[in-house]
């Protein structure tokens, strides 16, 4: 017997959902909204991001991996925003009830939901081609959002963590859409995929299904931090984006651009900077600050566990330049992760 | 030359939502999230709902129309809470960047928009099978949000507008899975879709693409309501939502419900019955109040320029019983519109 659709989100959502509710979710699961209390002094940040099979994820991965890389792509941009989480809701769209895939995407779901206090109060499930919806609710102090438009000149350009280990992912675990195609990447050197040892591999399918959205460091350094955004698209996409939102040009130096030991392993160098700067899905924060909040920066991203390198500078102009040891790097052809078309630009 | 998704959302969403920013709104579109201002003493609403192609909409329907509903469907949410709408984030997955199908759509969701006071403050677009996932923000005072678990013995059940016409439609104008299949509802009165009238086919055209948000009226009638929930699975289904809730039992007067014009003309009354029990897609709110409450809950509809019509009574015990002329209707096979698996259960 199938499981009806109401009976199916009973099981699986609302009870695993609703032990209890956090503060600041009056009513959670089960009633035609959600009701939220917000705090005094704490404006609202809402997001939405959509991940489609076979597009963002792959239709056969482990579906808590899709769950939380779900949950997590979209808490990055609440990172980014300086916001802390309140709630999420779902929209999910499934090709059928099937109770173990549920089950499965469920505990992924709740593993991330409860390791960032932001639990589901609400959404919809509906029968179609597999596609998540996620949108995100948090909080922020009053006037104190990080904006992409902030940034001045004489800034310096920060990012968390390191880069182009979501595309170094996606190429060595065949997780695109070209499937087994590790060779694009790991030629040069030689590699194949059998030979990943086991701590690449599982520190490759971290990155890629459990990125760290960086919500307590960009939280802690807000008063520091003048711009902000995720980098999802890929640096020099993202990068445009602050620029073109604070009317600043953007200057990189690609020596300094910070790599995981298993992406330096496993690529060369063209590879990384290429994979840091338009591969995306690395889901860490580039911001810009005053160069005399370094010193402040540092002891919180060191509280945060998060390490912050300084990787180029905001000056009077606009667009991003990426300078290689005082070459230009050349971004023909190569605009960033776009979901319709980039190719044909 | 084919649009880049930034290009894309650039031009048919940032564009036309971005003149100005609604009070509550502190950041719209454009950044990692938008940024919303709580107002003193109200509480945040939030829901989503996903539209599918050719489960909830014929995929070649006009992209207005489907922006229309898509925006409506979940602000009659908003609608059941007693809340007003602040603004909403889409998340619209579609499989092609058709610039005549985007810009149809972002006409219609401007229009929808605009006539709710609800702008769009965010969203993601990728590509996939056509998908739309909207969440819409709202806010309602403080502990005044109309849920589902107050109905008391003794109160009335009431349902705003009238039944049935979400599912004439869909079978009349042939908007269903099978398409073509107006005999369904119409061979008993001999009725083919060639034969309905202009008024009728607009009258259905609008009732599905443009369900009425009973928004103002809810809103108004807050104090005198103890229990409200929005017909979007059929009358049936959703009172047991409320009957189980709110621990009492529902009785419906069959007898009672109220019915449009174009309805009774193109159904017998078993049919219509049937329609409004089960068909759902109605988006109108079924709510409960103390008997004593009438006479103001009629003002304020005069007011909302809404009917509304007592179908019904909440007594002890658990369960919805459809009474005609003293007769308990059959229920047998029928659950509501349930998107997995229903004609299995």
């Amino acid at each position: 017997m199938s499981l009806s659709e109401f009976e199916l989100i009973e099981r699986y959502f609302n009870s695993a959902f609703s032990q209890g509710l956090s503060p600041g979710i009056s009513l959670g699961i089960g009633d035609d909204a959600a009701v939220i209390s917000p705090r005094a002094g704490q404006q609202g940040c809402i997001c939405t991001d959509v991940l489609v099979a076979d597009v963002h994820f792959p239709a056969a991965a482990d579906p808590a991996d899709i769950a939380q890389r779900a949950l997590r792509v979209n808490l990055s941009d609440l990172a980014a925003m300086g916001a802390t989480p309140v709630c999420f809701t779902l929209g999910l769209t499934l090709p059928a009830a099937d109770e173990k895939w549920l089950s499965r995407f469920a505990a992924g779901l709740l593993a991330a939901s409860n390791r960032f206090d932001c639990p589901l109060v609400g959404g919809d499930t509906t029968r179609g081609p597999l596609n998540i919806a996620i949108t995100v609710y948090g909080e922020v102090p009053v006037d104190e959002a990080l904006r992409r438009s902030g940034a001045r000149e004489g800034d310096s350009v920060f990012v968390t963590g390191n880069l182009g280990k979501g595309r170094t992912a996606l190429e060595a675990l065949g997780l695109g859409k070209g499937g087994d195609n590790i060779d694009e990447i790991g030629a040069s050197k030689g590699i194949k995929r059998s030979e990943l040892t086991p701590y690449q591999k599982n520190f490759l399918h971290q990155c890629f299904y459990q990125p760290e959205p960086r919500l307590a460091f960009a939280a802690a350094a807000r008063q520091y931090i003048s711009s902000a955004i995720d980098v999802s698209d890929g640096l020099y996409a993202d990068l445009g984006h602050l620029a073109r939102a604070s009317g600043q040009a953007m200057y990189v130096d690609a020596a300094a651009l910070p790599f995981a030991e298993a992406v330096i392993a496993l690529t060369d160098s063209v590879q990384r900077q290429s994979a840091a700067l338009f591969g995306g899905d690395d889901y860490e924060i580039c911001f810009t600050a005053a160069i005399d909040s370094t010193p402040a920066l540092e002891v919180i991203a060191a509280e945060s566990d998060v390490v912050i390198t300084c990787i180029g500078e905001v000056a009077a102009g606009t667009g991003v330049t990426v300078l290689d040891d005082g070459n230009i790097v050349s971004i023909e052809g190569n605009h960033g992760f776009d979901h319709f078309g980039g190719a044909e630009k």
